[in-house]
């Protein structure tokens, strides 16, 4: 294995149980709220939303939790993912460093995102429910769920922003092809589509829009509940078996990370990655400096401030402590628009405010740089969110070369990005351009934020 | 591994040699001839097009072939490739088959094509050629050459068919971020695109002039050749790595194929899938029924006649004997642009003629519902040529499930359809038909073909 480029698991070796970080951390993440009493959020809360197993998952303090047999069967349809050792990218940079990325671009919906999809779809369906319902924005997440409604056969129905709906239908035809029902949103199915509808028939749409259509349709009825891709605890829970794969496969070949970076949108594809490494190096096995990356023109940790916020635009969620931007922040339309989101998971927010983590802010031109280079050397073309993390690493092992380190660099790249090339287009034409944020738009969408002691 | 779902091989079990089927044939395919003179070509009639060494393989009658290590390092980048067994289609189907399907789309350009690509541009490398022109029509091949250019650091000039070029701008896009320069075909850029762009500023193309164009742009350049992704020897030659690995996948789970099925449009992928089976076959060692599957509006094999034909439209290329509808046949707009062409590789019509494959043709819809049936249970969307396949294998499970027979089925999943789900949306909106050829059409096509003894 000397010149391995790939490093496998056989489908035996793939870990069988998700990690709760949560066991293992040296003070306990705050509580959920409720939004109109701001008291500890119940059980019965979140009830009419999630499956009683997932809303267990989202409290629980037990340090690993058994994947069921059902979820590791489809699971094998593309796990465990490979780890690459990027030889020909350290090559192109003639860089004395060594960069080992996890691919997650091999799931079906080409994403991380059907880690937790299957998942919450089968414990769904234990629980006897007929239906989910969600949002979307690019794509990347209605069509993971899609996915895994067809494996368990439950109906799937997607609300996509309208302006995504219009600027990409190729994300909707895979969700189709899936069996998905996919809305534009405001659509004319909910009352609160009809009223945006109604006062400006072109709405364009926002994700917390969407969020407000699906949430809706749920819990007027008891046989359908709701999906979140990304935020909460039981999904960085589900999202650990990337982590814990890429454990496996780097001790295969005796090398552990010095430093481990992954972007950073809601947090469930850092979390993933990084929760298991966070385990060992808290266990005093290993000691990589851990760093998320965010979008600059969306940089929730760098610039955002650690209360207790929504969890979407409406106001609807429970109250999450994390880090925020503010509930009305609408971010700047960046290419990478699973990053577009105005709060982090408060699990990555938690770990961060005690030090664990450390965050930087890349600008997209960067990210995109960094992707072309990547795709002529490795030839996979990147998801414009993963451009971060590559962006990153790029910078680390350059860092390096100055410096004649021969750090060992972990990322993850969760995903492809054939459904992201009009994104490269633009930038290949030079039509893209840096996205800075101002203080004073930050500080204005903080506004609306409750105080809460 | 009682219960695998995908069974892999590590880098290091992956094959070192091409298998070069001519050394075991009963008889040798008939020679090319020189488009003139109508003897048999000669390595100086090809020497404008290709380096030495691919020239040599095009008339090799070595029964294997080393894989140079510089190719076999970038194949390491995907290969050796994953072979599933369709688990979940085969209970959706409630067969007693055993259907397994090598998967390609796990390349960068997400087909088979950069098994070629990739040591078609290594041995131009070593001959000092600078770049590399061609002609591609969906772009699977223009994005794959592309790709391998960018690996050895060749130059990459694509005319791509004009209607593809603005109908699929993401696949051009993909070409753009490996470093290919692409035109759309009639290009301004040569004396025969100018010459038609001046007849018709308008003009739609066509996979003959665009082969014209990358041709003539090859033949005036000293260090510039040309490449093809299919039908000749040596292009089947290096797609035999598919075959080679699936032999010893299904070797590991004691399986051997009582059917094999592959969609055949230039016979590149059936060939690499195929020869390897059908040296064993010949050798004794197993007995599958060997089948292509052709589109049923390009009936190449199944209705065209066999015979020597040019194999571009505009009759530059040497003479192949093989089996054509007629170089002028402009086939139907199925979407399976991959299978859209007039011809069939000469060394699959060789052995189809000597009666050791069979072949059948499947119309369009019966494969878009199959594919849709394939993706719901397997999870992955498939090209749309590859449905050909699928359609092919399920037709098969489900003679099984009426006749209690436990047969093992194989084929190949040559590749993805993430950039060709306007196809779907048209089928799943009703708006495809099935495109019958009429004899006629045939006939008429077949009267520019050259009468030789």
């Amino acid at each position: 294995m000397s010149e391995y480029t790939k490093i496998l698991l056989e489908e035996d070796e793939m870990p069988t149980q998700w990690y709760n970080i949560v066991a293992d951390l040296p003070e306990p993440p705050p509580p959920a709220l409720h939004p109109g009493t701001h008291q500890p959020a119940t059980a019965e809360d979140f009830a009419p939303l999630f499956p009683m197993a997932l809303v267990e998952q989202e409290v629980s303090t037990e340090r690993y939790i058994d994947i069921p047999g059902d979820v590791l069967d489809v699971y094998r349809l593309w796990r465990p993912s490979p780890l690459f050792r990027a030889r020909r990218l350290e090559k192109l940079l003639d860089t004395p460093a060594k960069i080992f990325y996890k691919y997650e671009g091999v799931s079906p919906a080409g994403s991380h995102k059907p880690n937790t999809a299957v998942p919450q779809v089968w414990y769904n369906a234990q629980e006897g429910i007929r239906k989910l319902t969600t949002e979307t924005g690019a794509g990347q997440w209605g069509s993971s769920l899609a996915f895994a409604c067809a494996q368990f056969g439950l109906e799937c129905e997607i609300w996509q922003v309208a302006a995504s709906y219009l600027a990409k239908p190729h994300r909707r035809t895979m969700m189709e092809i899936w069996g998905g029902k996919v809305h534009p949103s405001p659509s004319d199915v909910t009352e609160f589509g009809r009223k945006l509808l109604a006062e400006n028939p072109d709405h364009p749409g926002s994700l917390g829009i969407a969020i407000s259509e699906a949430v809706s349709e749920a819990i007027e009825d008891e046989t359908v509940r709701y999906a979140l891709g990304s935020v909460l605890n039981h999904v960085l829970l589900h999202q650990t078996i990337i982590g814990e794969e890429a454990l496996l496969q780097l001790a295969k070949v005796g090398e552990t990370p010095d430093v481990l970076v992954g972007c950073t949108g809601g947090g469930s594809n850092f979390g993933g990655l990084a929760f298991p490494f966070l385990r060992e190096k808290l266990a005093g096995k290993m000691s990589p400096v851990i760093r998320c990356v965010e979008p600059s023109a969306c940089p929730t940790l760098t610039k955002g401030e650690y209360r207790y916020d929504f969890g979407d635009t409406a106001g609807l969620t429970p109250l999450m402590k994390m880090h925020t931007l503010g509930h009305g922040f609408i971010p700047e339309p960046i290419h990478a628009g699973g990053l577009r989101y105005h709060g982090m998971a408060p699990l990555v927010s938690h770990v961060y405010e005690l030090g664990l983590v450390e965050a930087i802010a890349v600008p997209q031109l960067e990210c995109f740089a960094g992707a072309v280079k990547f795709a002529r050397s490795e030839g996979i073309v990147p998801a414009p969110e993963p451009t971060h993390a590559i962006a990153a690493a790029i910078r680390e092992a350059l860092a390096c070369k100055e410096s004649g380190e021969e750090k060992t660099i972990l990322t993850a790249l969760c995903g492809h990005g054939h459904l992201d090339l009009a994104s490269y287009d633009r930038y290949m034409r030079g039509e893209m351009q840096d996205l800075e944020l101002s203080d004073d738009l930050i500080k204005a969408a903080m506004l609306d934020v409750p105080e809460i002691a």
